[in-house]
């Protein structure tokens, strides 16, 4: 038993974004990660301004139940990095048992078995506007890795601000054509209270996402969608 | 060559809602519908007020080309119900020639051998509040007929205004429990020309929704999305 930090447990929910938008889905969030995203939306999985606690896989499975009931049969293991915990893979394996599909999403710069495992990974590599750097390598073994998976699915997922964001985007399509890409408009403004303002903001952004990428031969596969929940609860945590 | 009536032929722009929302895709628009649901957002396909060109599979595409260049490859087949025309078929294998998928909309009503050989195919049974019957029969039918394609997926939508419509939503889901379930939020004004307005009624009704579903055990495997397009675009046509 390897013990997982987690920072919440959530939901029943709507997923709000990527390969399975609009699906009810219950959150595990754990606590740390590799990377230091210029527009982290959930720093306080990494910044010690939360505490996360130590928590068997047993003991998250009793939590979800708690908080979702019998109302949910999906779940969603979000960071922070969740690909770093090695516990997670006994989480998945339990989750799996009582007929609770998983979903994940990383950033393909750390491996660990387990990730195979899982319905539905999405792997987000982050653009220059994070400024992070891509390993390339790391990530080709990532979509080697999750190639093979009978039943199983794998999406790419991109966050895009600006110009040079929807460039890389283009990069990681071509460099992996046979994955279902998926580009996601950029929350700029991550701290704001206005729920109706900032609606209005990242509509127009993702308008102008989809122009960019209505005008884009290299881009004619892929899928642009906003965050639905930023649409409906703004920023709000937990939820 | 059996020509088919053609209302609009449009794009690309985005897929706003179901299985493939967010894709960059063309429209087809036929015309004629065998329901009058009392809420259609596309009434101008059948109510007269539009008229439909009859196009021949190679018109069809050549307008395809001549609006979207080189800027796609997927086409929208809606309607009406589009199902109704038998020489949409050669339109369906002539896209595939040209390696560009193809996604459907219909409501289960008639049923035409190429529906099958339709890359995304949505079934959309009408709930109560559209005052139309549900032939369970013949959707039973369509069902059974698109069950064993490889390669190809199914899934089914249905509208929901109110609470009689979500139950309906639930004796679907359940009658078809394999086939993945998209729950939409109805629209119930197709006329207003104010965005902003309809936008924070339409998001307000999709929370109604989701909190719906996610307190009900019946729908722990569906997805529930609002219409993209009609949160950017308002009730505009041909977008
Ligand atoms: S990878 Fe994700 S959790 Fe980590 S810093 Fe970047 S946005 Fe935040
Ligand atoms: S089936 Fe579709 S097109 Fe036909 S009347 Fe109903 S909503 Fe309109």
């Amino acid at each position: 038993m390897k013990p997982t930090p987690v920072l919440e447990i959530f939901g029943p929910t709507i997923q709000g974004e990527g390969m399975v938008i609009g699906r009810k889905t219950m959150f595990v969030r754990t606590g740390g990660c590799d990377y230091r995203c210029s527009w982290c939306d959930s720093a306080f999985t990494w910044d010690g301004s939360q505490k996360a606690v130590a928590m068997s896989a047993e003991a998250i499975y009793e939590k979800l139940k708690e908080a979702g009931g019998r109302s949910f049969n999906h779940v969603t293991i979000s960071g922070g990095n969740p690909a770093m915990h090695p516990g997670l893979g006994e989480l998945v394996a339990l989750l799996q048992e009582q007929g609770i599909e998983t979903a994940i999403e990383t950033q393909g710069s750390i491996w660990n078995d387990w990730v195979k495992e899982i319905d539905e990974v999405t792997v987000s590599p982050k653009p220059p506007s994070s400024l992070m750097k891509t390993d390339w390598s790391r990530l080709d073994y990532y979509m080697e890795e999750l190639r093979p998976r009978k039943e199983k699915e794998v999406s790419l997922k991109v966050v895009v601000f600006d110009e040079s964001d929807l460039n890389y985007a283009m990069e990681v399509h071509e460099r992996y054509p046979a994955v279902t890409m998926y580009l996601q408009v950029g929350n700029d403004d991550t701290v704001t209270p206005q729920v109706e303002k900032l609606r209005d903001h990242l509509l127009a952004k993702y308008e102008w996402l989809t122009e960019k990428v209505l005008q884009e031969e290299r881009l004619n596969g892929v899928r642009v969608l906003p965050q639905l929940h930023t649409l409906l609860w703004g920023n709000k945590q937990g939820v």
